[in-house]
């Protein structure tokens, strides 16, 4: 089997200028197949600002409204989406930007007999793994804004964290594939306060173990969860580390490696 | 040979939400390979003034500078393009929305030497053919939003009209390429206020008489100017005509053919 990195970078790093190019130049460097799935963060909170479009958070996931979602596109499609594919252009990694409705690469329905409505949210349904397939044999490596769309003309807000996972499982059918979440700090730490605390290798009985005594932070816990579901599900490896150090979170010389050990 | 349809629609139609619909069902009613190139027309005007950026028109072109080019791309290759994309697939239409930096399909290079500086605005250097054809193959139907680069990280603005006459003389080289401009009038008119007058087939020798009796319309001379350079490119004919009448003109039995008869 091929190998394929899903790899997902979020708000935070796209906000840092520097960070980022020094990111997007990691990424182009990585040899073979690889998928790159961005959030937008704060800067379409900024635009709606601008714009004087209330933003609503609840939970920390955003109730996107009909205004809410046209910024969301102009702001994760258009300039985030595209200037990271520009940047990636220019260190000869053959970008493509797109989102889920592209190509019908990613379908889902408007979030339902949730509490809070959140407007246009969307679940995810399904992944076209074979459209995804052929943009990677065609070379291309694919940059996936979260958004997705439900096949009726309608557009959905889609969790970054969502994507890359759904993602990384249904493309487990054709390829090997590393699931790598880049974020703020080394991995997971046993103390959070403690970047040296960084538990290197997490299997499902470690995870288990860890989760009993709870020494897993309550902000780690939903991220690990998700992690052993994506394993549970196909997904090769799942590493958890600093997007700084994303060459060598590919090589698992630095983050917290989830696997079957 | 095998056929592919380059199709351009400006920003008028776009800002028609009803017109829009109905143009794009027929788009996607269209049998084989096929490209659509979209303006956008006055809504990032409207976008730039809601963010009070101020905007400055040279000889119907927009002055392109730092804070205009974000706007333009949200706008173009944010919600524009996306919007487009979500419809088409509802239709069934396997659509890929993208701009020139996507697979690096559109090198450009930012316009020199002019007397006025439009800023960020690029003229078209080469297109990829390998790229769309790649994508044409995988069954794609790209929907191409008016954005290039340069290779060096830079997104440019580029005319809708330009892109469409690029891609299609390009890949003239792989297809017969039939370019199709969908406008407000029905064709080339012998009286611009008269609908009836309509010159349903212009060849070269037709067209030199035409320009030299001064009986084509001043805004149509480089319209048809570009379109005599796309058939001598090899572009196989060049049809214009207005967008609600887009099966018709596929057939040519609407619109004014441009071609070597």
């Amino acid at each position: 089997m091929d190998k394929l990195f899903v790899i997902k970078i979020g708000g935070n790093i796209i906000e840092d200028d520097k960070k980022l190019s020094s990111f997007l130049r990691s990424f182009a460097a990585i040899d073979g197949n690889k998928i790159l799935v961005h959030g937008g963060g704060k800067l379409a909170t900024k635009m709606a600002e601008q714009l004087s479009i209330p933003q609503q958070m609840v939970e920390g996931r955003r109730v996107t409204d009909t205004e809410t979602l046209k910024v969301i596109t102009m702001v994760y499609a258009g300039s985030v989406n595209k200037n990271i594919v520009a940047s990636l252009q220019q260190s000869n990694c053959n970008a493509i930007g797109l989102t889920g409705a592209d190509g019908d690469l990613i379908r889902s329905h408007k979030r339902q007999n949730s509490v809070v409505d959140f407007g246009w949210v969307g679940d995810v349904e399904r992944v076209n793994v074979q459209s995804v397939a052929a943009l990677l044999r065609a070379n291309f490596a694919p940059v996936l804004a979260p958004l997705t769309h439900d096949g009726q003309g309608q557009l959905l807000n889609t969790n970054a964290d969502t994507i890359a996972q759904e993602v990384a499982k249904s493309m487990s059918e054709l390829y090997e594939v590393d699931l790598i979440y880049c974020f703020e700090k080394s991995g997971v730490l046993k103390n959070v306060n403690d970047e040296g605390s960084l538990i290197p290798v997490i299997s499902p009985g470690l995870f288990n173990e860890l989760k009993n005594e709870k020494i897993i932070s309550e902000g780690m816990l939903p991220k690990l969860e998700n992690a052993m579901k994506a394993l549970n599900a196909g997904v090769h490896k799942i590493v958890i580390g600093k997007a700084e150090e994303l060459s060598s979170l590919i090589k698992g010389t630095a983050g917290t490696t989830i696997n079957h050990e």
